[in-house]
């Protein structure tokens, strides 16, 4: 038996920012250095942040990450550090966790496994690694791996294992979506006992465009029992000292010699007293880690992007209502700037709405009319439009109108606007190109309307903060008398569960017009419509701001469909 | 010497659209069938479409795809037809080639090298296939491959040639950019005579969102001479009668056994007469190619969208102009509306240029003057506002004014908005989002502003068309008084390089100011100036319209940049 005593740094960095990086990193070595740990582990590509797109097709960027390695290993006295960074060798580009010792870079692993597929795009970049690393210590050994790695079959945690490992680490940049967690949690459990080996699983947190980590770094013990939990959606640094058992090699780990090459590095561990911290295990409820998510993806977009103040138009909605509330939480109440912008069409609840939801938070509430500037451009049109039927032209200019507005007040004040369309509404194009659909981040955008009404109650659980009238409205665009979104749509709940079949889950037509649940309500006619309202959206999509991803599935480089196509052959039979 | 007739089909698919494209096939198959031909052959995945993108990752679509096939076999008589598809095995699914014989599909082509950089993203969907196939006929030995097999290494043709091919036939969906042809005949020259064999390039037409298909389908013969050329940017369908001499099998064929897997398959030739044709050879200048290609991406994205009629918004400048050219030749002068929409600091040129232009082009120019909308707006903000310096807020506002009107007469008349941003503006974020950037497509989207004088002056070149004066006049964006583009942007030709080094080239800012040409003209300070006007604009870039990819790296997935990110490290070494 032999004690470990490993410090786990869930960091939030900033995807190019090679030196706020580098700095927090070594900050990090050093605190758990004076610590007395034997191991300091941080997220896949933390020097580089993930995920670093095109940037790494720059011979300069990949010179420069390697700079900043060679500096982290300057600062690695007395302790292993385990640190994400791009590798290169003979003109190929690894994604790599460097293993640091006593400023001594002792051996590189190379990600084996490369994701392809959702918003991954790692064979766009990165070369398969084909060597196991594991580090040594008398009765300890470590095996090295990244994210992938541990998914499927995890064939390179089954060969650590095979190899005598007693202790996984697996570093991650691994993103939230509302069923993650759990799939995470199976996975680790599963890998650790299938492996017989402890399993340390330290993810990134922090929002980075349109993905946010969660962090959630976990600990598992060799029967597949979680002993550690990290919190979600902070940044965090701690320890947890494991007591492990000696473990001997397989024989039969010849039989991969050919596909990989085996490289057994020596580190050195204290002399710990043998106790074995158990840590609490936090849990939390799929509504808060949304609604966290949802936070932090918005607070860490204007951050990272240098804005110190947001602006939401109300509409005396629950969509911008909600944005509302996360933008308070996200930016601090005083750093939140609202206007309401009424039409002739907007109801007199619209405003006394947005001035008690305004009241709740502390904001004050600019009110801006629209309806003379709608005058003088329908006035101007007046001539080309003669003779022709009101149709949405006539409706959408208003909602354009306020978008103006909003855009002129962030570009007078450089305020980030916020958007406070809905997963539904894009998903079925119920939102105005430049209007509503204006600003610089999209808040709601992977949030379905069933979601929306969740997390508002959610939040008023404790104390009334979204007004109740908010809440129970029927929803409205209102930019023409008596218009409500039913008039057009079926109900959200039937419709959500459209789009997660149709978007999320990728079922074909017959499989969505058999579900039971969705048919109560709607007929076959009116869900191919349906359909094929969300195929012909995908151009207002194309040109939305990025948003946070929520679910499984989000709009963005989650789903990638062409603009010029026919989509009905991909849910009906031919 | 044996002789065999092809008929080579460069055809206009449209993704997604499964039915329309086998009609298109199986009518081209029955043409050749009737003209004696022994093979006809057909673009990469043309029974989909290139590129599917996430249509493929719907089984019902791969289903309906093979389908499709079944329909075509079963209309294959008397002659062997080489056809696109998506094949399926063991829940594996390849971009693949179906050989098929008199109503037989008797083997499958499976691409071996996937081309996951640029533009695209084929290891999201496919697997790599292992099968070398070769179809055979006493002398004549056919080696078939897909597009990127006969890039880089050309192993797979290698391997062939070493079978004894003395015929290739490569099938492709290969995206036009402006130095592609030049690439591609190089290539093709080189390969056919490393290879020693005929060497037949069959490439699709037409435009599909961002991306142009030339088609400039070509055969080299076993010497690396280009015998046929078939025209660029038009559908097109051509035989070719070649004579072949008998060539030996290679003994060195072994060492590859372990990698691939070689089928043969016989197939029937007709007895023809024995005569080479040879045809002429057609060539064309960039600037007609760049021309063309702007003309069909944009006649492509607005029939595959269904629009008939599109709307251009006139400044009186050199983009705008340029583009309603462009709209005209695309659409028929019938189909295109002219709009121009003068504030206060309009020059009086600006619309008598713009008349001259609809003029000479035969459309009407509708004036819509924004003075009043801008007046009413202004005074909506005028408290808000209040004690505040004069900004690009109240600027703008104006081109934002003008994208509320241009997509209000879109609304009324469904007409496609053609956006007349060109590349150098939306490189430096010299443009309005949802203002002048408001739009279904970007014509000149991947443009720079010097091409755009050129094509200018290419259209004059037999007729003034563009008016002298839209050409020799100061770029203005007019948004206050006597202000130029030049006040705040080097000279284009500089900055057109200084794109061009940047961007396309990924060149570092040492390499950068290194460049004498550059250098003429602008300091070191501005150049850097200059890209970080680059890095911070992508966020607007992330929210414009799809427009066509001219240069070897257009923005769009053809560059995957972060939004919250630090630039400076892929350019400045530290």
């Amino acid at each position: 038996m032999s004690d470990i005593k490993i410090s786990i740094n869930q960091i939030n960095t900033k995807v190019g920012s090679l030196h706020s990086n580098t700095t927090k990193i070594v900050q990090k070595i050093i605190e758990a250095s004076n610590k007395n740990c034997d191991i300091v582990c941080f997220p896949e590509l933390s020097i580089t942040g993930y995920p670093p797109e095109d940037l790494v097709l720059s011979d300069t960027f990949i010179n420069n990450n390697i700079h900043a390695l060679n500096q982290i290993i300057d600062h690695t006295n007395n302790i292993t550090a385990i640190v994400g960074f791009i590798d290169k060798k003979n003109d190929e580009i690894y994604n790599s966790a460097a293993v640091i010792s006593d400023r001594k870079l002792i051996a590189v692993y190379r990600k084996n496994k490369l994701p392809n597929y959702g918003v991954f795009d790692e064979k766009r970049y990165f070369s398969s690694g084909n060597q196991i690393i594991t580090l040594n210590n008398k009765n300890i050994k470590i095996g090295i791996s990244i994210c992938e790695d541990i998914w499927e079959d995890f064939e390179v945690c089954k060969l650590q294992s095979d190899l005598g490992c007693n202790l996984l680490i697996n570093i991650n940049g691994s993103p939230f979506d509302k069923n993650k967690k759990l799939l995470r949690e199976k996975l680790l459990s599963n890998v650790s006992k299938e492996c017989n080996a402890h399993l340390v699983y330290v993810n990134a947190i922090g929002g980075q465009d349109e993905l946010v980590f969660d962090g959630s770094s976990m600990v598992y013990d060799f029967k597949g029992e979680k002993i550690m939990s990290m919190p979600s959606f902070k940044e965090k640094s701690d320890e947890i000292q494991l007591c492990l058992e000696n473990k001997k090699t397989m024989s039969s780990i010849n039989e991969y010699d050919k596909k990989f090459e085996f490289i057994e590095k020596d580190i050195s561990i204290n002399n710990h007293k043998k106790i074995v911290q158990r840590k609490k295990i936090v849990n939390s409820s799929t509504n808060e880690d949304i609604l966290n998510a949802l936070i932090l993806g918005t607070k860490d977009y204007a951050e990272k992007n240098n804005f110190d103040k947001c602006l939401v138009s109300l509409s005396g909605g629950i969509d911008s209502a909600l944005v509302t509330v996360i933008a308070c939480e996200a930016m601090g109440s005083e750093n939140v700037k609202a206007v309401t912008l009424p039409s002739k069409y907007s109801s007199s609840h619209s405003i006394s709405d947005s001035e008690e939801l305004c009241e709740n938070l502390g904001l004050d509430l600019e009110i801006i009319p629209i309806m003379e500037s709608h005058k003088s451009m329908l006035n101007s049109l007046e001539n080309l439009f003669i003779g022709t039927k009101e149709n949405n032209a006539e409706e959408n200019l208003q909602a354009r109108i306020r978008g103006n507005f909003i855009m002129a007040i962030s570009n007078k004040f450089s305020w980030l606007v916020l958007s406070t369309g809905n997963k539904s509404e894009i998903a079925t194009g119920y939102a105005t190109l430049y209007g509503d659909m204006a600003g610089g981040f999209s808040v709601l955008k992977d949030v379905p309307k069933t979601m929306v009404y969740d997390l508002s109650n959610f939040i008023n659980t404790k104390k009334e903060i979204i007004p109740k009238n908010i809440i129970k409205k029927p929803p409205s665009a209102e930019l023409k008398p008596d218009q409500y979104d039913q008039d057009t749509l079926p109900d959200y709940n039937t419709l959500d569960m459209i789009i997660e079949l149709y978007v999320e889950k990728k079922e074909s037509f017959k499989k969505i017009i058999s579900n039971k649940e969705i048919r109560k309500n709607i007929s076959e006619e009116k869900i191919l419509e349906i359909l094929k309202m969300i195929d012909r959206n995908e151009y207002k999509r194309r040109q939305s701001p990025p948003g946070i991803k929520i679910t499984s599935l989000a709009f963005g480089r989650d789903r990638r469909y062409p603009l010029a196509s026919d989509h009905k052959y991909t849910y009906t039979d031919y």
